[in-house]
């Protein structure tokens, strides 16, 4: 599956650095590399140069240098994407990354699509597709935990759980095919009891995985929260002092479901997604005008709400609210603000039938105590490293399918219908798995996954 | 002149891409590396590794791994900043550019301060002041023609400029101590008459150099064009159409003189700063209300003006602009626009008395032409890669001074003052000199070079 194209890009992120690396991939990649390169010593050149070996020198566009560079040479199979590759690295200027790419073109080589390299590396059997998709999972972590998740993955971890149901599979197949051979004998029942035992642990396994998509696309997409409150409770000071008190990564993103512009932000490592539910309240009564309804429909995507408030609010008003919130299954916290002006206790109804936190969003007094109640609440507990975690929808989808023949296959048991219809079933759970993995794919499958990558990669 | 601690830092550009990279530099980098470090083949270790090698491998955080990296290892004295240097090529998550930091940090690095590898190779001999400048300069460029000269500069020729003049002021010096040695025998005349040839040819180069700063100081910063005109007239479409044309760079910077926004596009390698005069315009009466005074205001900083218009336009009113700006000192370009529209041939008043082009903004028609006619008017020609050209400020002042002290030397030959003297006025123009290549420099001079970097570099 070699590529004869030679492909470049840069690799660093966009815009003006000290450092950019422009990374070539592809059979002439070394003699391309060479032919606008000169070595310091004269008598050194890239093609004679040894794999994982740093050259320096200049590029050079007839017979005037573009910049002083350091080349890098990677011979295949030992290389990212296993063909040929070096990678430039010169100033990080606008203007010097264009004028190498362009030399590069005019020299032969093609501007990289989107995640080609990674494809490649992929098409030369350097990983496999849930690898590959990892690598662009791991680059576009936002947080400790899904940066945790797609290092595993891209590490060959979920490869190996898929390895190891695929030679569970190939057992069971090859029991049935040993019970289809001894058919006219009177071993049956001994096999399809060792089948029905093979099956529930290929059933467990993959049910485990596909269960950890509810913990994966939280991990990856973020925990929502929804912090709650009329207008001057305080609601920006708290996402704020929740912010420096982690000294978090912060991002606007702007809401898929809605127009509205959500925060992300990292506490203790897990990625959560504040809701803003800004703008709700418009006059004075609190329970008619802001209407507990619109306030429900704002925070129906949440998993956590934090209803916010000040210790001499009305509280009935509050009961109200926090009862439809814990209706609707939501995790609730209700945190008193300012108590650094008013150190009122929580009230007795609040504290019976609520988690509560008094906080001082301004002094940051008890913050620490609110983030362990949220994390709590998250329940994503420390991830253990050896843990498979799915965060992608697409295995997702293919495990939910591959789940569906599992079942089938338990009921045919049950129902003792014929080897041959249990081994037609056990292959195509084979199928599923193997899109996972990329061995059985499709142009518009591996085109769909690729375009969502970044280009340099 | 050697630093103990070791520097880390992002090189590459803020934000995510596919690689970044975290450099290290100082006597203990490669062992700090090594620390956190796991090669692919476990019997390898960066500590062993050979100067300009890659090493594949993880960095390990408490025995778990933060990512899969290339380490490029370089040895002292030949790295960029002279010093051991250990460059880590990671996947560019900003996730884990913080934690590899971080890590390197818990492990014994400074993170670095703006700028501090570039002085560190200043301080260990690397390079001349100048050529530290020219890499910020470098790095910042936004034209081909600031390209060319920051690397110019970068790579020494500058330098070698300046040592000329050092050579040539060493001679004179060394012939006025001859002149001191045989002050007693009649020798004096012949001295004075080669010393006037010398101090001449010192004072040209030294003018020659001072004089490119004008030159120098457009090619970095732009050179400042207004485009002048009613609305509706096409001043937007043409700025577009330039842009398009030349497929140029694009970006906008905060004036300096003013609150406005101006516009940077680089036509033909040459950087020109669009001056928005937009908003000028408040009535249909166009001489009254606009007032020529507030766009000769507008357009004082322009050193070239376009005087956009339609044909059928009101001439008298753009005749007496047209003069206004004539008389300011700038050079006029009067483009009469939508010549798809109206093919109207140019008013003979203005194609007699100024320089005129017909264009269509919308189409691109002779676009071309224009664009000629204001690289004309720009007085860049093509630059020759071995001229020096100032473009910094701080050498300017330098060798300002250095012109006064040789005017000085000039007048006290032509008043024969005594040897001693002269030496003393040539020993100040070596302390300017020696200014620009940091041969004579303070911690201030220094500490105001680099903050202005970026980190990294």
């Amino acid at each position: 599956m070699s590529n004869t194209e030679t492909i470049c890009a840069l690799s660093t992120a966009q815009g003006q650095g000290a450092i950019a690396i422009i990374r070539l991939s592809g059979e002439k990649s070394i003699e391309i590399a060479d032919r606008i390169f000169r070595a310091k010593k004269k008598s050194k050149k890239i093609i004679s140069q040894k794999s994982f070996t740093l050259l320096f020198g200049q590029i050079i566009e007839n017979n005037n240098p573009i910049d002083d560079v350091l080349v890098s040479v990677f011979r295949s199979p030992h290389s990212f994407t296993g063909e040929n590759s070096v990678e430039i690295s010169c100033h990080g200027s606008i203007i010097i990354q264009q004028k190498i790419l362009q030399l590069l073109v005019r020299s032969g080589a093609k501007i990289a699509k989107p995640g080609e390299f990674t494809q490649r590396a992929f098409l030369n059997g350097k990983m496999d597709l849930s690898q590959a998709e990892a690598v662009a999972d791991l680059i576009a972590a936002r947080s400790e935990a899904s940066h945790k998740v797609a290092l595993h993955q891209m590490r060959g971890g979920f490869s190996g759980d898929l390895q190891n149901l695929r030679k569970q599979l190939l057992t069971f197949i090859s029991m049935v095919e040993l019970e289809l051979d001894f058919s006219e004998e009177d071993v049956e029942f001994a096999d399809r009891k060792q089948l029905s035992v093979l099956i529930e642990i290929i059933d467990k396994d993959i049910k485990k995985l596909n269960e950890s998509f509810r913990l994966g696309n939280v991990i990856k997409n973020g925990i929502p929260v929804a912090i709650v409150g009329e207008p001057n409770v305080g609601k920006s000071t708290l996402l704020n002092t929740l912010l420096n008190e982690e000294k978090a990564l912060v991002s606007h993103i702007a809401g898929t479901t809605r127009d509205a512009i959500e925060d992300l932000i990292s506490i203790s490592g897990v990625l959560f997604r504040i809701i803003d539910t800004a703008g709700i309240r418009q006059s004075n009564d609190f329970v008619e005008n802001l209407g507990i309804e619109r306030t429900m429909q704002k925070i129906d995507s949440a998993q956590i709400v934090i209803l916010l408030t000040v210790p001499d609010a009305n509280g009935m008003e509050f009961i109200i609210m926090a009862n439809e919130i814990l209706k609707k299954n939501k995790k609730l916290i209700v945190v008193f603000n300012k108590m650094d002006i008013k150190k009122t206790l929580v009230p007795d109804i609040f504290a019976s039938d609520f988690k509560t936190v008094n906080i001082s969003a301004k002094t940051g007094e008890n913050i620490e105590e609110l983030i362990q109640e949220i994390l709590i609440l998250s329940e994503i507990d420390s991830i253990n490293e050896n843990d498979t975690i799915i965060t992608n929808l697409r295995h997702f989808e293919a495990l939910s399918l591959a789940q569906k023949a599992t079942e089938r296959v338990k009921l045919g048991l049950q129902n003792n219908i014929s080897g041959d219809f249990l081994a037609q079933d056990i292959r195509e759970i084979m199928h599923y798995l193997g899109e996972i993995t990329g061995e059985i794919t499709t142009d518009e499958i591996l085109g769909n996954i690729f375009k969502n990558f970044c280009i340099g990669k």
